[in-house]
């Protein structure tokens, strides 16, 4: 097999894709740098590709056996799985990742945290969990649009969520909390796609330990400081 | 024909969706007030679908005799234009859509003008069209990927472009002065969806106008007032 896949694992739309990948097809992930300086990409052959919706419905189309509920042959199953794709670019995609940069992760990356834009992100965050727990995950089934097994869309969609977990607990108890349906699809979505859903998300959950680590670091330095001020006499 | 088209000409999703069912099919734009509360979305029997992409989609392989370069049934083609349909929503969507509002349109919708968020959303744009004039429309043909005929794409992406005409002029002259391939592209665009494209912006083209009068009276307004400071004896 001549597929490769350029990806980093600390992004979510490269993780939806490997996992994609791994549940389809059995792959191993080369070690060249990726010349489309864009993860993740794809290169099939001499097909190059970039974009995680345009690769995951390529990778759905091209690999022979892929079971029809990924992307649905169907005319109207699919449109409704574009929608989806699209809805998630605008809505759950601009508010998750603008929330966890500006409220987590500027710091690792050389910015400030910036409470203002966390606060923006924050609410179309909510507002596009809101739309997914009381629209997109109507109907019988356990996944989007009522279906009752997973689509490119679940996977795409839970992918970004996850990212979730490096965010200071209470914060994403508030955001998460009121939405149940979204937390047992999320875990519908792992069970799905196992072991490697698990797999590629350990990176994550390396990440939260070491933040986590690090808050408490913070908040027993800011005890300390403010025992200095309130009992100079005994330090 | 039981397609219903629900659309606010206002917006260059709708502008889009409306010239391809010009240019693809004969329908009539029905009067209801929208049910989903979201522009645009078509309603085909009993099918309801919204998101311009995947309405652009459908429609493209829903009605007979669609031609195939604007939605190509070639595996990689297709996974081409996808790629262009993705990137679209975080880059060139993004950037003009926030340049448009925060530069021009937010007075007129109750808002203030924003320069820090019209600077940002301009950033984003001019990499936009950086990144179309040369990676996108790289190749022998006029349009997206180096194609001789329109795709989907490149009425999307035309169709957000369109919305620069209500910017100031010497601002749009900044902006897309340096890019000839694209102002060639929008051109060339233009003349493959006639008569339609022009009639579908007649509305753009009439706030244009309105807004261009609205400047000249401000600026009008600036002189007079510092004639006055100037030479109050005068007045």
């Amino acid at each position: 097999m001549t597929l490769k896949i350029y990806a980093d694992r600390m992004s979510q739309p490269s993780r939806a894709v490997i996992i994609f990948c791994k549940e389809m097809i059995h792959y191993t992930a080369p070690k060249e740098i990726n010349p489309l300086r864009q993860v993740p990409a794809i290169v099939d052959g001499r097909f190059k590709l970039f974009e995680s919706h345009a690769i995951l419905r390529y990778l759905a189309c091209a690999f022979p056996g892929v079971a029809d509920h990924w992307y649905p042959a169907d005319l109207f199953k699919r449109a409704k799985i574009e929608s989806v794709l699209d809805w998630h670019h605008s809505n759950l995609r601009r508010g998750a990742a603008s929330y966890v940069l500006h409220s987590t992760l500027a710091p690792a990356l050389g910015l400030k945290k910036n409470p203002q834009a966390a606060a923006e992100g924050e609410k179309i965050l909510s507002a596009s969990l809101e739309q997914i727990e009381s629209f997109w995950l109507k109907g019988n089934g356990r996944f989007l649009l009522g279906s009752f097994k997973p689509s490119i869309a679940d996977l795409s969609l839970v992918c970004e969520l996850m990212q979730l977990e490096v965010v200071d607990e209470k914060d994403r108890d508030r955001i998460l909390g009121p939405h149940k349906k979204v937390k047992q699809w999320i875990e519908d979505t792992n069970q799905a796609t196992r072991p490697h859903f698990d797999e590629l998300h350990a990176i994550l959950f390396k990440l939260k330990a070491k933040l986590q680590k690090q808050r408490l670091l913070e908040a027993n330095n800011k005890i300390e400081s403010g025992t200095k001020t309130l009992l100079p006499s005994k330090m």
